[in-house]
C-alpha cells in the first residue's frame, strides 16, 4: 500500500496578533480540506510543541475535529520538539499504512509571537535533557549551533561568510514567498554586521519566534504525489554525547533509510527543504544528506549549488531563517512548499518540474529527524 | 496481523519527590524491558500531558530512547489530556500495524506533586477549549462531572451514597494493590463527611494528584495476551455541545468500535478498567460501555456488581481514585492491571481467571476516549 498526499494548506507565517493557535490551525486545516475533494477524514494528528506552556491549550486534536465538524474521530497531538510537525506527519503515514484509516488530516501549529524572548527561550529549552550537567552549564540551542560553526571552520577553509550565504540564499528565496515571514531584502554585509547572538551566529544565522500553521490531506487513494518513503530517527540528546561535533547523526540515519525504502540515491532528488533553525544547521544537513560531501558542503553554497535552479535547490520556500519556524508547524510548512514544486506552482518554482522531493525536519539538538520523499506521479 | 503484550512495567504511584520526571518514565520502562525476553525494541511512544508545562521536560521519546541504550529509533510524545496514555499505547498498536516497527515499547508518565494545587489545575483546565465562553465562565473538571452527578441524581434513585460505594469500592481496591497511592481505609462516612469540592462531589470523589509512570512492550510476535481490539473516539470538547449531560459520547462510541472489532459485546467482558477520573465518570462508563442499562448504574453499584469477583468488577486496581492518576501514565495503569489479572498474578486477582479485559482512557471532558480489549490466549 502507499500513501498520496492530496492538499495542502498554509497560514501566513509572522506574527497573528489577532488570532489563537486554535485559529491558525483551524485557517491552515480549511485551507487543505477545500481542496481535497470531499475525502472523508478518519483521523487527525496535530504537531504542536509549546501549546501547553505558552497558551495553556491541549486537546489541540479534539478542538480540529470539533470545529470542523469531521465527526466524532481519533485524534492526538505529537511532540517532537521542532520536528512534532514531522512526526505528526510520519503518524498519519503509519496510521493509512496500519489500515485503520484511510484519509488523515495533519496540521501543524504554533503560536510564540505574544511570549516574551525569554519565555520562548525557556520553553525551547525543554527540547534538552533538563536533568543533565549542560542545562545547568547553560547550553541552548544558539550555543550548540554556534560551537559546531566554530569547530567547522577549524576542519574547513569555511569561514562566517559561508553561513551568511545560506542565509542570504533563504531570505533571497522568501522574498518571492507571500506566507514567508521576512519580505525585506538584505546583503551579505548587513547580514555579516547584525549583532551576535551566539559567536560567530549573528541575527541573521538563527531562525525568528513566528506564528503559524500548515495542513495536508493524507490519503491511500491515489494522487499526483506518493510519499515515496518516511523515515524517522533519533539521536543523542546531549551535546557531550556526540562522536562528532559536525556530524547531526539523526539527520544522517533518517537520510539513508530514506533512501533505502525509496530505492534511490542523495542524487536523485531534485529540490529539497531542511530544517535550518541555524544557517550552520543547513550547513551540516546538507552533508549529512548525502548532497554534498562530508565538510565541503560550504564549496556548494559557495558555487550556488543550493540555490533555485542550482544543482540541488535548498530551501525554495526561504527555510527556517525566512519563511519562519512556527515549531509545530515547520515539518507540514516544508510538505507544503514541496507539494507546489511538485506541482509546478511554487514560489522560486524551478525551471525544470521537480519528480522527486525531499523534507527533513529535525528536533532538539539532533535528538530526532525525520525525513520524507515526495515523488510527483 | 495482531498485536501481543509481552510485559508490563509500573512504578509505585504517589508522591515521588526524589525522582524527576525521566528517573519515573525509566523506572517503568527499565522492569517492562527486563521482562521482555530481549524483544529488539524498534520505536518509543510516550504518553505524558504536562511534561512541558510543569517539568520544562519535552523530547521525552528521545531521552527514553537514549537513556536505556536502545539505539537510534523512532520516538514521539503523544497527548491527548488524560488520554495520552492510552492514546499512546494505540499509537504503538497502529505502529506494528502499519508493519514499519515489530516492537514497541510505550510508556505512560507524569509528576506533579512537586506542583501546587493552584498550578496543577490551571495546567489540567488547558483539557478545555481556552477560547471558550464555558473557560471564562469558570468552568472546572470537578465542576463539570458535579453537574453531571446532580442531573444524574435528577432523573434517578441515586445520591451522593452512591458516588461514595464507587469510592470506597476503589479505595478498598487500593488497599490490596502495593502500587496505589492510596492506602488507608476509609469508610461510607468519611467519603460522605468529606469536604466538598464541587457540590455534590466530595475530596474522596476526586481523583488525586499523582506522580507515577507505567510501561508496556508491545509486538507483533505472539504471546499470552493479545489485542483483541483498539478503538478512539473525540467527542464535544464544550458541556454546551453535549446533546445529553449524562452521556460521554466518545466512551459510548469507543466502547461499540471495540465490541465490533472484537466481534463480542459488553457482557463478555471478564474484568474492566475505566477512567473514574471523578466517581461520577465511573458511574456514566459503566452505562455508556453498556455493562448496565442507561440511568442504572447506581443499582448495579448498590447490588455490588462491579466489585472485586462482582458479575462485572471494574477497577480491581483502585482505579484513578485511589491507585491515582498521574494523568500520562494512567492509560498505561490499567493495562498493567488488567495484564496482571489476565495472568493470574494481579492484586485483588478474580476467583475466576479472566479471558477478557477491557481498559477506557479518559481525556478532557469527554474529548477524548480510547478503548482496548485485550484477550488471554
Amino acid at each position: 500500500m502507499s500513501v498520496y498526499i492530496h492538499s495542502v494548506g498554509m497560514t501566513k507565517f509572522g506574527n497573528s496578533e489577532n488570532n489563537s493557535l486554535k485559529d491558525l490551525m483551524l485557517a491552515a486545516c480549511r485551507e487543505a480540506l477545500d481542496q481535497a475533494n470531499g475525502l472523508k477524514i478518519d483521523a487527525v494528528y496535530v504537531g504542536n510543541f509549546m501549546g501547553g506552556s505558552l497558551a495553556n491549550q491541549e486537546i489541540l486534536g479534539a478542538i480540529v475535529a470539533n470545529d470542523l465538524g469531521l465527526g466524532y474521530i481519533p485524534t492526538a497531538k505529537l511532540e517532537g520538539a521542532c520536528a512534532s510537525g514531522g512526526i505528526a506527519f510520519r503518524q498519519g503515514v503509519l496510521g493509512i499504512l496500519s489500515g485503520e484509516y484511510e484519509n488523515v488530516l495533519v496540521v501543524g501549529a504554533e503560536k510564540m509571537k505574544h511570549a516574551s524572548t525569554a519565555e520562548v527561550t525557556q520553553v525551547i529549552n525543554s527540547a534538552m535533557d533538563q536533568t543533565t550537567n549542560e542545562k545547568y552549564a547553560g547550553l541552548t540551542f544558539p550555543g550548540f549551533f554556534g560551537v559546531t560553526a566554530n569547530r567547522y571552520f577549524y576542519e574547513t577553509g569555511a569561514s562566517k561568510a559561508h553561513l551568511a550565504m545560506i542565509a542570504l540564499k533563504n531570505r533571497e528565496n522568501a522574498l518571492n514567498n507571500p506566507l514567508a515571514q521576512f519580505q525585506k531584502p538584505t546583503t551579505i554585509e548587513e547580514i555579516l554586521n547584525a549583532r551576535i547572538i551566539t559567536d560567530p551566529l549573528g541575527l541573521f544565522d538563527c531562525s525568528p519566534i513566528t506564528d503559524g500553521a500548515a495542513a495536508v490531506v493524507l490519503s491511500s487513494k491515489p494522487s499526483d504525489i506518493k510519499i515515496l518513503a518516511s523515515a524517522q530517527a533519533s539521536g543523542p540528546t546531549m551535546m557531550q554525547d556526540a562522536t562528532d561535533l559536525l556530524s547531526l547523526s539523526a539527520i544522517r540515519l533518517s537520510g539513508r533509510q530514506a533512501y533505502e525504502k525509496a530505492g534511490i540515491g542523495p542524487q536523485d532528488i531534485d529540490v529539497v527543504e531542511i530544517h535550518d533553525c541555524f544557517s550552520m544547521t543547513e550547513m551540516i544537513a546538507i552533508e549529512e544528506l548525502g548532497f554534498f560531501p562530508k565538510l565541503e558542503g560550504w564549496l556548494a553554497i559557495e558555487q550556488g549549488k543550493t540555490r533555485v535552479n542550482g544543482e540541488k535547490p535548498v530551501n525554495t520556500s526561504g527555510g527556517l531563517l525566512s519563511r519562519g519556524h512556527p515549531i509545530g508547524a515547520t515539518g507540514i510548512a516544508q510538505i507544503y512548499q514541496l507539494v507546489h514544486q511538485l506541482r509546478g506552482n511554487a514560489p522560486n518554482q524551478l525551471e525544470k518540474l521537480p519528480r522527486l522531493a525531499l523534507a527533513q525536519n529535525l528536533g532538539g539538538t539532533g535528538a530526532y529527524s525525520v525525513v520524507h520523499i515526495l515523488e510527483r506521479v
